[in-house]
Parts: structure tokens; C-alpha cells; sequence
């Protein structure tokens, strides 16, 4: 039976639920397929969060790991394409650090692709029904942070078989509420939608060529 | 027993649904305190509207009437605070027709207020976690056009205990999946909040003071 | 010779400099064709910016009056349709008041229309390499305030032929500088547009009937 | 004297000019400090523009290159942190190629940072009244794909020491009229900061470490 591993953030920001982590849980032990998915959580902290998410590689050794994260303000499923080696805080994490263009792998690349079917998993969101876009940048907050420790630690290990991405999601409707103008979307789409996300993974080998990019 | 009546529209501008005439007819028929809904569709179709809405005010002599309508792109309920005296149509109504700068009533005032404790049920919806603002203009389209001619077919006939509103509704999730970057709630949602403004104008008589304006 | 008056607003909401102001001084005493442009400055204060609108009337009898304002976040220059009667302040003015709900004229319509060509004026801003949109809600803060005292004064002073406008600009790009994302327009852009915006009044009778709404 | 090379685009997707051609040329010739600034077009084609920006190196051994493309849409001067290795263009370049998730250098690196002291520029321009912003992504389309390419060739070279990076900039007040909504900055502005940017450059050894990252 393969496995998927779906982390999901503590919440941060002054927020007192996270997204990432209300949809993953309702996850946890689900069967897509022959694949069984585990959903944990990682706290929202430089080093501790690619620490924790390294220990879950270890543990539960994944077929499949998608990191999820809250991303307030954006409207739909963003699946991300890209990791960058770099944390630029906007805010302290919830252990208090900021840090400001500090490398997150100091031998790493600058860069790692998601090895997640980004286009497939876009275009079946769509077909299902859910506001889903592909994103040229995650950020550099701990998101991103998470997702270049997930994609450095599959390729030291060589475990190149194993597939990650990061995937962020927008506010649930009772944290908009209390953010005038912003977008939001319910937690029964957003966890209808990483189980398609999922089940796309699991299917699909070579990802679809469709169009996904911005003109700048 | 008092009356409320809810109006959606039928779907226009290529859209398969209208999440307005979805809202209202899941709330047919419901009791609300010792109130009863009764929701009704009117179609896109300037002129025709505004008779539909009428001839319900005769059938049904409802004690509060809430016209609600598709807004694709804004992210919340929009409460509208205020009706002006104008059609100015961007696309063509479901009957082909699109008025420039057409009065709506010649001999009507250049805007009317909503009779809505607007306020309060800003305030109310998004205490229940349903995200809302009021809105300081509801267009020029068929929305706009409805709002003002309910509220003149109200002050002409002396209905000034009637409280009439219009309350503008984003995207469902589906139709969001095919305009990529559209915000969108729920359909349940959309109901709950629905619900909300109803209950909350059935209990109140003067609304409450609390900021809902705009810089611009 | 005809005189037409350029209203600008003193800073506000901590901002060093109106550009509003800025612009319409920039005029002050400039020909076009046979009228003279008069620039006078409001306070940004509830009230005595009425005041000070309806003492310029006195004082200059102007043909033409176009109040400007600024509106940071917007993109465009925004001919205002509609002037509405109620103020509900987000922030405190320059004297400290926030009125929320407060009527500006208690005899008074709930609302006027421009009468100024709006449709004109933005077609013509647009051939002049101007960014312009007709706007549908002057806001419910001292721009809008002013816009409504004005209209409300010439229609009490029996003075239909003397027309009246609200044009809201946005940021100057030193402001912008300071409010990352924010749009904004140089002041050579601002003032060469009002320039067209009173060139447009003066030629032109019946406005065009060119689309400007919005659908919501 | 050392050398500073400007690049710009020529005109794309239906526009008449392209303001990073306008603004570059303006400076061409140019004298900051003991540098002269060379500017020169590229086309807005994939796989031309790199060999053009290529040749550019050879021809002029520049000690600092800042390549500048149009970005409709954004309000302010985005200063690029990363360049991407792939292509997905949302239209067609100017060939009429319209690749889609297509390696931009086979054996090139996932992206490369620039090498411009992105924050002291981001400080420069906002203390001399210039919007700007530092941005996490450059898109997909040939302003990414030149940033690469002119990354890439700098690392195969060895040339460390000369600098590169990528700046986006708004559309023209002219474009902006004909996309309404659209946010513009004027020529001036622009040739102003794109001076102040190579100034800045020229006088940075070491980038100053200022909050310019987004949290997602």
C-alpha cells in the first residue's frame, strides 16, 4: 500500500485556526486508490518545520508528500511550481525569529521544481468544480521554507522516486469574515480538493502540457 | 404570519447557474421566528424584471422583501446600502437589450436607500463567520435596476412599512473553476448568510450605528 | 468670459500632500478657450467644507465646478456619477469627527447626479493617453460629502445651468513610494487630465452616450 | 569607465510600444558616476533574445546588466529576485512560439538569484519618490526566460564579477488608458528610477538586508 503524506501548518499570524491543517486532518486515514493517506502537522517555525517534516520522510517513508499552507488573500488552490533558497520574513514565526535573506540550504540549489503533476492536478481541480491555479512563487515565508527542506531532503536522499510539492489554500470563510475584502473558500472544498489532488498524484506519471504561466 | 420574499435571477453573462436563484429557492418555504420565506426567480431582462418584482409585491404583500443577485468577482455579500435612478448596461441583458444611461423612472428620484438595517446585518453575518461588507453601489446592470424599482414600486404605494434590500452574492466554487483568480463561497454558505440577513432583519427596527463606508 | 472653479482638498489621512491640491493650483489662473480656471483648496472637515464649496459659489459664480479629491488605491482618474446623502466615515476628518450615518442634507434627495458629461470627459481623457473610468460611488467620506453640498447648493440656488462634477484622482507617486502595491499617476498626468476634463465641459451640451457601468 | 548595459523589449501582445524600450533608450549614452550606460533592444522571442542578450556580453563586456521588460498589471518597479529554467507562455512570443513547460538551458540550474543589490534598489527608489517593490517571481513568458538566459550565460563565463538582474515595470499612462483599471507609471518616473537603480548598483558591494520578502 503506498503511502501520502499531507502536512498542514499551526496557525499563525494571530489567526487562531489554520486551513492547511482543518483540511488535512480530515484526511487522515483516508484510502484513495491502493494509497492511504497520514496527515501531521508542522509548526510554524524556521528550521523546526523542515526538522519536523524530515522526521515524517523517516517515519512514515511516503510515496507522496504534499505540504499545505494558508495563504490569506489569494482566491483559489494555489499548486506551487517552484521552492527558492531563501527566507525573507515579512512577520516573526511563531517562535519569534525573522530572518532576512538567509539561505535555507547552504550547499543547496537555488531552486527546486515540484515533482508533483502541477498541470494534471490544476486541470482536474478545475473539472471538479474548485478554484485551482498554478503559482509561479510560494513565498518566502515558512511555506516555502518547508517546501525547499521537503524537495533538498528527497534529493539528498536520492529518493527521487518519491514525489513533493506544496500546495497553498485561502482563508476559511469565518477568518475572512473577520478580514473585510478578503477572499475565502470552504473548508468541505478545500478538502474535496486536495483528495482530487491526491488521487491525480497517485494516477498520473508524466504530467499534461497546459498552459500555467504568467507573463511575468 | 409574516412574509418574506427572497428573489434570485436566472443565469446571464454564459454562466450555466446564477448562485442567487441557488441561495434563495434552497430557503423556500423555510420558517425563520413567525416568518416564512417564499423565494421566486426573476429573469436577467431589463424592464421585465421590474414587473415580475411588482407583481409579486401583489401576490405575496410581503412584510420584507430581499432582491439577491450574482456579483462574479466580489468576495463577500455585499450589502447594498443604495439604488440610483440609472441603467447602464456593459453587456446585453438576457434579452438582447443594453440600455445607456436610461433613466429607470422618469419621475423618480435620482436614488433610494435601502430600508435594510444594513449595518446590522453586516455585523451579524460575519459574527456568524459568513464574510460580508456593505456596498455603496450595486451597478448599473439588471441588479441595480431591480433594487431601484422595488424600492419605487414601495414608496408609490405607500408601503413604507416594508423594508426592501438588495443584497449582491459572489461566484459559486464551480463557476469560479472556470474564471481563474475569481473569488467564491459556497453555496452553503451563501444560504447560511442568507438566512442570517433575513432573521436579522425580522428582529431589528433601527438599525445599528457602526462604520460600513468607504474613503472613495 | 466664463469661469470655472477646481476645488482641491488639503492633506489628510496623514498623508504630506493632497494631490489633489496639487494639481488643481497647478491651473489656477489658466485659459482654456474662453473661460479662466479658478483653484481654490478645502479643508478635508465634514461641514466646513460645504461651507467653504457654497462660499466660493458666492464669490466667484462660477459656470462650471469641479471638485477634486484624492482616492489612494485607485488607478485612473474617476469621473464620479453620483453624489449620495449620507456620510459614514472610516477614519476621523481633519477636525476629528466621524460621523456614521449622518445625513448631509436633512431636506435633501438621496442623491444627484453629476452634471457634468461624464461619458465625454472620459472618452476624451482616454484619446488623450489619460487613464479614466466613470465611477459609480464617490465613497461616503468628505469627497463624497462635498460632491453632494455642491450639487444640493446649486439645486437650492435654482442654478441648473451652472454645472457641477466630482473627479477623484489617485496617489502621486511619491505617495505611492510609501504605500507598497499602491497605484498612482505623476502630477503632469493629473493636471494635463483635468485640463481635458474642463476643455470637455466647456464644448460639450449633451453628454455622449457611451458605456460606463458597471454590471455590480 | 566601466560599462552598464540596459536592455528593453520591443513592443508585444498588441501593444504599440513597450515602455522598458522607452524608458531604456532615454538613458543610453548616459554618464553615472565613472560608468556610461549602453542601451539596447531585444525581441520579444524565445530562444532570439537570449542569443541577443548573449551577444550583447561579448560585444560590450558590460560590468552590470539590468534587463527591463513590461509588466501590464503591476503598479510599481519590481525588482526581480529569481529567475526560473522554464518557459510557459500564457500567449504567443513575437515568432508566434508559444512553448509550454519547456527547459530553458538542459543542464542549467532550477534558477538563478539575481545578482543586483535588490534591496538597496528597493530602498533607493522608494527614498526618491519611486514606487517600488521587491517581487518573487518574474513569470514565465521572455522576460523570465531573457533574466536566465542572461544569468546563465554569466555563470558559464566565469563572470562572476559582472552583475545582472531583472526589472519589471508598469505600463505607460497611454497604454493604461486603453486597459481600463490598468495601473501606469509615467515615462519620467520610469527613466528616473531606472537611473537611480544602475546609480545604486554602481555604489553597492553588498546588499543591505531589508524585509522584501512576501509571506506567500
Amino acid at each position: 500500500m503506498r503511502t501520502v503524506l499531507l502536512t498542514g501548518f499551526e496557525p499563525f499570524d494571530k489567526e487562531p485556526v489554520n486551513p492547511s491543517w482543518e483540511a488535512v486532518r480530515a484526511l487522515d486515514g483516508q484510502r484513495v486508490g491502493d494509497a492511504i493517506i497520514v496527515a501531521r502537522q508542522l509548526p510554524c517555525v524556521f528550521g523546526a518545520a523542515i526538522t519536523g517534516i524530515e522526521a515524517l520522510l523517516d517515519e512514515l517513508k511516503p510515496d507522496v508528500v504534499i505540504a499545505v499552507g494558508q495563504a490569506g488573500g489569494r482566491t483559489e488552490l494555489s499548486i506551487e511550481r517552484i521552492a527558492i533558497n531563501v527566507d525573507d520574513a515579512r512577520i516573526a514565526d511563531n517562535a519569534g525569529a525573522q530572518p532576512i535573506d538567509v539561505t535555507i540550504a547552504a550547499a543547496g540549489p537555488a531552486a527546486y521544481f515540484a515533482t508533483l503533476p502541477i498541470k494534471a492536478i490544476t486541470r482536474d481541480l478545475r473539472a471538479a468544480g474548485v478554484p485551482a491555479m498554478v503559482s509561479q512563487t510560494a513565498g518566502t515565508f515558512v511555506c516555502n521554507h518547508v517546501f525547499y527542506g521537503l524537495m533538498h531532503a528527497l534529493a539528498q536522499r536520492g529518493n527521487a522516486q518519491v514525489r513533493g510539492g506544496f500546495i497553498h489554500i485561502p482563508y476559511l470563510p469565518e477568518q475572512a469574515a473577520r478580514h473585510p475584502g478578503a477572499p475565502s473558500l470552504a473548508l468541505d472544498t478545500l478538502i474535496a480538493g486536495l483528495r482530487v489532488a491526491v488521487a491525480t498524484t497517485l494516477a498520473t506519471t508524466d504530467d499534461v502540457r497546459e498552459q500555467g504561466g504568467q507573463l511575468h
